[in-house]
């Protein structure tokens, strides 16, 4: 692993490049679309009898040592070709960066400007412009036949080693189907019950899709606060984040700085990046939520809508009606955007903006294909007010909302909670997919215990694995950090990786037909003490490799039969061997088992394996 | 926190003793039972209008500074006028200890011996002795009374605030009623569906009760093996893994010192411990399993016995014809025990002694009450082969034998896997109640996924909250260094911590009647700002501490209304109070929303507060 940086310049952010632990990046193309290549990392393996092993790759260029990262000028802008081949789409001269939009920071405090500046691309009305749109209109976007041959990794392989055997999961009524093809993608997509999150403005990212047919997904949050980090510690976050697996990043920066770190961060992310407008809304004026207007609201949308945010979470299912059901609440509301809503909502006695503007919100969404995240501002903030009155009222607008945004040719997926017991979580998984039309859930995961403060990415981890299960298209992380301070970048590491293990978990639950190819090829490493194949198949082969080097370090122990938990006296699986090899011989022999057993104690039916 | 040092004397293990953060630890007894000191922890709150809090406290003596901890003459042996006023027993001259005892072990390589010695005692055949005899016979012990006190833990204060919103979990059949009586512990240990697991030799122990209508447990695993550690460190790892949590600990030490070793842990462990007797049984025979036999292992076991081991972990259903079963797995036998086993069985192609002499092993362990951990040598080590032929052939061996030991008047409870992905983790619970007559079902995890070594405290983390849920009785810990090196004290540390987080999410979403209490008071805490409090709540309050410092060190920061998340302009908590305020000036003066609304705006309605 490299730190990409250049001593001349000392204010342009460092990020980690370099390949993972024995892996390389491979480009593949579907047939006959030699023009969508389609990254996966190839992980080599030690035994000459295993495959390489491929797995889905969202780190983007900066593990590929081919690659040439330039942070200032950004990643290629490799989408625009096709977004132009569409056609119904211009440029024009974009809104003006105002310095409200980075807090009418000056001088010193001013972040370093991106140095390139692209004229945005906008659709003319009438124009097909979203996913959905095309979707809907039969129209098969390159986008399209990209996530179907991203989401069919591994797959060809299940089939051919055993096609019914693999996929025995219990699905809850989603329908993963064998292989997908770019017409699959079209359907769920015109469905509503996926998306693909890609702005026109943000060309440089590699599509994926979210929707529960699909591959649990999961996002990371980043962003710096008024109290804590940089530009270029985020922009570092969004690219080691994506290096451990983040399917897409939120930008949830506040504070000064705020416009030019997020545009950074665009130019330089491989995955589709979220933000939630009305923290920057909420900076231009003064940080008082009674000051909010829709003007301002409408402005920082087509700002962001320029840079190329690729999906909103927008609280227009707080109404005025529903803020009361949140006062006897143990925690009242807890979301930020949710809290500012409220607090609007109650200081002018008025309906929510976001709701009553909501058809022209969703007008200038559809016009860059910003997806929407239909956010839940009433989220449980603890385990006492999981599932009640609140939460439901906000989440059956959602469900109305999500009608309306459809009507107007956009994208959607809906937010969930939050802090939920075990026992309460399935039924949030139902009535979203009730409510919502089969929309994606996209939870944040859920916590199912408030008394661990320190170890919520666990008390989290828990609840997500489970409501990914159940159905939920992505995964929003949770750090260690949570409650307590901002995500360094070791946390935001442990969170990935715990969500990660999160979405795994409920692929093969749910009986993806190639998620347990890997659970595989690991344990077949395992039970072969293949000890790098071991590390390097793993979610994050650094540590594992670390961990056993700890009472293990020698070269030598990296290929020993026993490990440091049992000794070389002890180890089962060496003993496991020994019972194979003389099953095997029996079997070859056509011997009685009672004959053998004494062969076996000839033949050193030992299990003491001496140690260097 | 203090470390227990006595600087003359080198070799003496110290051990960690001082309360946990805001704690002090406090003894009640239930009325009429002066003799029966039930230990909890008290946690101080900050706020006058907030109770005192109190948990269940496994860590013994040594987070009580009154304690006069000596680690050289061991705890109080506080059972012993118990046992001996229930009669029945008697002491005699127990066993020598032979050099084998200890791996054969001689001069700067023989750990200290542990200074007293204390004549074993053991039941006379025909006299009631084990905690299941006695609730058969309709007598309740002081055990039973103990625990019922103990579990009742919260409980009148739950009633007393809410008797029915709390207790709206799904238990799957389980029955944790409102209030525990001693009658309910007998009656519950009579049916077989608990245990108390309190070997007579063990005097020293809190007793403590595992089934599934009580408190879900966790077990954490120590032990040294021939590659790593040492006495000195298992010691205190026992006291630190109790500190955090662990209601049982498990000495899987191998190699030498192994009697050793085990006296100095019984002799100073608070809870109880468990053992797998095979692995001295075949550290006796140098190491070949095909060379033990059944008067070795008989030795050993009484050897254990007379040492105060509370329950044994006993292969017995790995049978010979179940072990061409696993010949065609992915990782084949992955339990120690059961290689050693299916070793054995095969070599001498003979019918497991264990399962051969069950009578004797069972005879044996009642006369000192040593309860049964009927283990699982065939379960899965790999997602591949969860839930196979060879798991289940042996469960219903199990349930076999449960029949027979309760026949002979012991306690019994049977361990469960090991890997299973979360869709096939169900089906096991089901299956042991069904099999086993209800006896309490201890799982190790279950990981649900294999493919992150480094996090399968994680993995199995998931799994071990679910079938904690269903109806599992207690949970093992894995650490961060499962299949990679033994644990340390760290990681000891984080299993326990994710252990209880498993534990306490089952609880909750059984509707145990007073798990919420502490998710409430935590999150009363966290909406007040009350930052002291959080940490102090939380299971790892030094962790919680460390990590609010990291960003906010200051000591005005921990009475701050704003985190470093989201700084002061944005907290959503803040907003949330202002909200509330509004609605009670609202209730109060019976004035309208409209009127109301333009007074909010005047009386400050600004969301800005300014940091100092």
């Amino acid at each position: 692993m490299n730190i990409s940086t250049r001593p001349a310049d000392l204010t342009l952010p460092e990020v980690t490049t370099g390949p993972i632990s024995a892996s390389r990046k491979l480009y593949t193309a579907p047939q006959g679309h030699p023009d969508v290549r389609v990254p996966l990392r190839e992980i080599a393996l030690s035994d000459p009898a295993e495959p390489v092993f491929h797995v889905y790759d969202p780190s983007g260029p900066y593990t590929d040592p081919a690659a040439n990262i330039d942070i200032a000028k950004g990643l290629p802008r490799h989408r625009t070709a096709w977004i132009e081949e569409r056609g119904g789409i211009a440029s024009y001269q974009g809104r003006d960066v105002k310095p409200e939009d980075n807090g009418n920071v000056t001088g010193a405090h001013a972040a370093r400007l991106f140095p390139v500046t692209n004229a945005p691309l906008r659709a003319g009305t009438g124009n097909l412009v979203t996913q959905y749109e095309f979707a809907r209109a039969g129209i098969i976007t390159k986008e399209m036949i990209y996530v179907a041959h991203r989401e069919n990794l591994g797959r060809q392989t299940a089939l051919d080693r055993a096609p019914a055997a693999l996929a025995d999961g219990e699905s809850f009524g989603a329908a993963v189907p064998s292989f997908i093809t770019p017409e699959f993608v079209r359907a769920e997509i015109a469905r509503g019950r996926a998306i693909i999150p890609a702005n026109i403005n943000h060309p440089e990212l590699e599509p994926m899709i979210i929707g529960r047919n699909f591959l649990v997904k999961i996002n990371a949050n980043i962003g710096n606060s008024a109290v804590s980090s940089s530009v270029e510690e985020e922009i570092e976050k969004m690219v080691w984040a994506t290096r451990w697996g983040a399917d897409t990043v939120m930008d949830l920066s506040t504070g000064r700085n705020i416009h030019t770190t997020r545009e950074w961060i665009l130019r330089n992310a491989p995955v589709p990046i979220g933000t939630v407008p009305i923290y920057q809304a909420l900076e231009k004026c003064g940080g008082d939520p009674v000051k909010l207007t829709w003007d301002l609201y409408r402005d920082t949308l087509i700002e962001q809508c320029e840079q190329g945010v690729d999906y909103f979470t927008i609280h227009a299912g707080v109404r005025l009606a529903y803020v009361p059901l949140t006062a006897s609440r143990v925690t009242g509301i807890v979301s930020r955007g949710g809290s500012i809503m409220a607090k609007w909502c109650l200081a002018h006695h008025k309906e929510s903006f976001l709701y009553e503007r909501f058809d022209e919100i969703c007008d200038i969404m559809r016009a860059y294909d910003v997806s929407f995240s239909l956010g839940d501002g009433l989220r449980p903030g603890s385990i006492a007010d999981a599932n009640d009155r609140a939460q439901f009222a906000e989440l059956e607008t959602l469900g109305e909302l999500t009608q309306i945004a459809w009507a107007k040719g956009c994208q959607v997926m809906i937010e969930g909670p939050g802090h939920v017991p075990m026992h309460k979580i399935k039924i949030n998984m139902e009535k979203q997919l009730r409510e919502c039309g089969e929309a994606p859930f996209y939870t944040l995961g859920p916590l199912t215990t408030d008394i661990a403060p320190g170890y919520d990415h666990i008390t989290s981890g828990i609840g997500a694995a489970m409501i990914g299960w159940y159905g939920c298209a992505m995964l929003c992380y949770v750090t260690p950090k949570e409650h307590l301070g901002l995500p360094n970048r070791d946390d935001v590491k442990t969170g990935v990786i715990t969500y990660k293990i999160a979405a795994h978990a409920a692929d093969l639950a749910k009986g993806h037909p190639a998620a347990q190819l890997r659970d595989d090829a690991l344990s077949r490493a395992r039970f072969d003490f293949r000890w790098q194949d071991q590390f390097n198949l793993g979610l994050d082969p650094d540590t594992a490799r670390a961990y056993h080097d700890e009472t293990l370090p020698k070269e030598a122990h990296k290929v020993a039969h026993f490990c440091s938990m049992c000794g070389p006296k002890f180890c089962s699986m060496k003993i496991t061997q020994d019972v194979r090899d003389y099953a095997a011989k029996l079997n070859a022999r056509d011997e009685g088992m009672a004959e053998m057993s004494e062969k076996f104690v000839e033949l050193g039916g030992q299990v003491y394996v001496r140690s260097e």
